[in-house]
């Protein structure tokens, strides 16, 4: 199992288109074979800040979510709303182990 | 709903008691009420940094953990073991909004 932590720093002016894009890629990407988490998180105290919590079962998983439409259509309309390029960092799950858990 | 991510930073020398302590804690957590999720995550180029990911329903539930005998126990276990002191970051859940997802 395997986890990214994706911070993005959006275009105060876009929040709400952002919030928006994300929610229909969440949507979509919980369907998806292998995924186990997509939560979208807005930071309590800067409103632009915001960090996608992406967890699959596999690296496999992972990559195959880079490919679907609804991740592609998600990549081309936020890609003008952010201030800087995203930050994803890749983690380890050390709990919960149990696919029953997620 | 509420998250929290926490970052810590870990002596070389006590990963394993670490993620021993952290998954200790991990299983007690989710038994609270109002806990939604306690995910305990390793960086995956840097074994001796973490982040924990705590959801709660409500501000009052993420405050309640604090005064659970798991976590006191966690905190003062861990506290020699940390090169800094922790960092946690709140934020608004955007998505999944409905509770059945979580």
């Amino acid at each position: 199992m395997i986890t990214t932590l994706v911070h993005v720093w959006v275009n105060p002016h876009h929040i709400d288109d952002f919030k928006e894009a994300c929610i229909e890629n969440h949507q979509e990407s919980i369907k998806e074979n292998g995924n186990l988490r997509f939560d979208v998180l807005q930071d309590a105290t800067d409103p632009s800040k915001f960090v996608l919590y992406e967890a699959y079962e596999s690296e496999e998983a992972s990559l195959a979510h880079k490919e679907t439409n609804h991740y592609l259509k998600w990549k081309e309309t936020v890609a003008d709303w952010m201030l800087k390029p995203r930050e994803g960092y890749k983690h380890k799950i050390i709990a919960p182990t149990d696919k029953k858990l997620w």
